[in-house]
């Protein structure tokens, strides 16, 4: 039987995202990663720090996503309650996480652990910590949702790590190719093959750079032949119409 | 009577993004335009290039929100699918704008109006026309909802022209307090902190530079004076353990 591709929803969790304070590329890294081993990344969700939404957002998420990452929210303040939000919305207790608080206690020996502190080891019960191998403090899983810190470098270490034991070898292909001309002239072109290829997807993507502007047409899809010879027949067709085709 | 202040949510539209091939930014240029007028942006929503997701996204936003924002999917080719997503979901028929048609006829005037190009002027009917001063192809909007193109720079000139007429005068006043201590040793503190001030927004961001890292505090609201007043009691307080307190 073939494997079926795993689908993912994203949910960054942040005011400082909303009020455009911070740009946010923590969901760019992710599904990044999620391409490479060929699960889908269907959505992505940037929300607030409200327990009420992240709740809401939690349970629409789980049910229609194989898997549901979460950024943010994970720290030692009080505007940090993704793991209390979790909890809530799977309807379990909120708990300390012994091997958690063994964690924090060993990392801050020669400092204090305050009250802050050993909040980020409260999690809900049943669940199992995400290596924190930067600042100690783990993340964790439940069910089908894997929660990350914002803080880029850590996030990026914990992320790559754990979505590695979720590759199960399918990929996706993907060839670009690009042209000078511009979407309005050959897009009507791109249509037709399109429903031709109707099993690949052939997205259009105008660039400008300097003195120079153009499409890029990327053709993806879980075949490998079925994406060289779609790739092929457009190049073929810009060449016929001299738009200097480049398969990248 | 006091003004109430108007919330938005912005539907980023594309399924380069989600594959991780672009790094999205249109969205962060959005909310820091909004959040400069005081207009709330609510949540991001970034999806595929997908009728039946673009409907559903847009009316869960237009019955939760003030204003809808989209970015993406308004172009000449096959994926460009927002306008024909928009006119289902608000239950209207997609027709030729005349005006628009008009438009792309001068602007393609030396070169060719081709049926791509003309998908261009296809829109829900009755929707306002977004004057686009960059490649002409407008944007639109139709009840609360607002359409715009994906390519940045044509995008923001724009955003920024139409949200200005928005502008109610209402504000949002920001102070931030920075220092070096961290997090978990100011955390129990600020939690206080944004219990006094219930009405205001108290965010903690840990920062981490070259040879140093800290937080800074953005202490957000309606009031000018009770941001002061939280700001300076934040300082005092840092201050007074030696935590090296900055205002900005």
């Amino acid at each position: 039987m073939k494997k079926q591709r795993k689908s993912s929803g994203i949910i960054i969790i942040g005011n400082e995202i909303l009020s455009g304070k911070t740009l946010e590329k923590n969901s760019n890294f992710m599904c990044k990663e999620l391409f490479s081993i060929g699960i889908s990344c269907e959505e992505i969700a940037i929300i607030k720090d409200d327990k009420s939404r992240i709740i809401e957002k939690l349970n629409v998420f789980r049910k229609k996503y194989n898997y549901v990452f979460t950024s943010g929210g994970i720290g030692p303040t009080h505007d940090d309650i993704t793991s209390d939000s979790v909890a809530s919305a799977l309807g379990k207790k909120l708990i300390l996480n012994t091997e958690a608080k063994k964690r924090l206690e060993k990392h801050y020996a020669d400092d204090v652990l305050t009250k802050a502190r050993l909040k980020m080891a409260y999690m809900p019960e049943n669940s199992i910590l995400i290596d924190n191998p930067v600042s100690v403090a783990p993340g964790f899983e439940i069910e089908n949702i894997f929660v990350f810190p914002g803080v880029p470098k850590i996030m990026q270490v914990m992320f790559k790590e754990k979505v590695r034991s979720f590759d199960e070898g399918l990929r996706y292909y993907k060839k670009t190719v690009s042209t000078k001309l511009s979407e309005g002239i050959i897009g009507e072109y791109i249509e037709k093959i399109q429903k031709k290829f109707s099993s690949l997807e052939i997205g259009s993507y105008p660039y400008f750079k300097k003195n120079a502007f153009g499409v890029s047409l990327v053709i993806k899809g879980d075949d490998d032949l079925q994406v060289t010879n779609a790739c092929d027949e457009i190049f073929n067709y810009i060449n016929s119409i001299n738009g200097n085709p480049e398969i990248f």
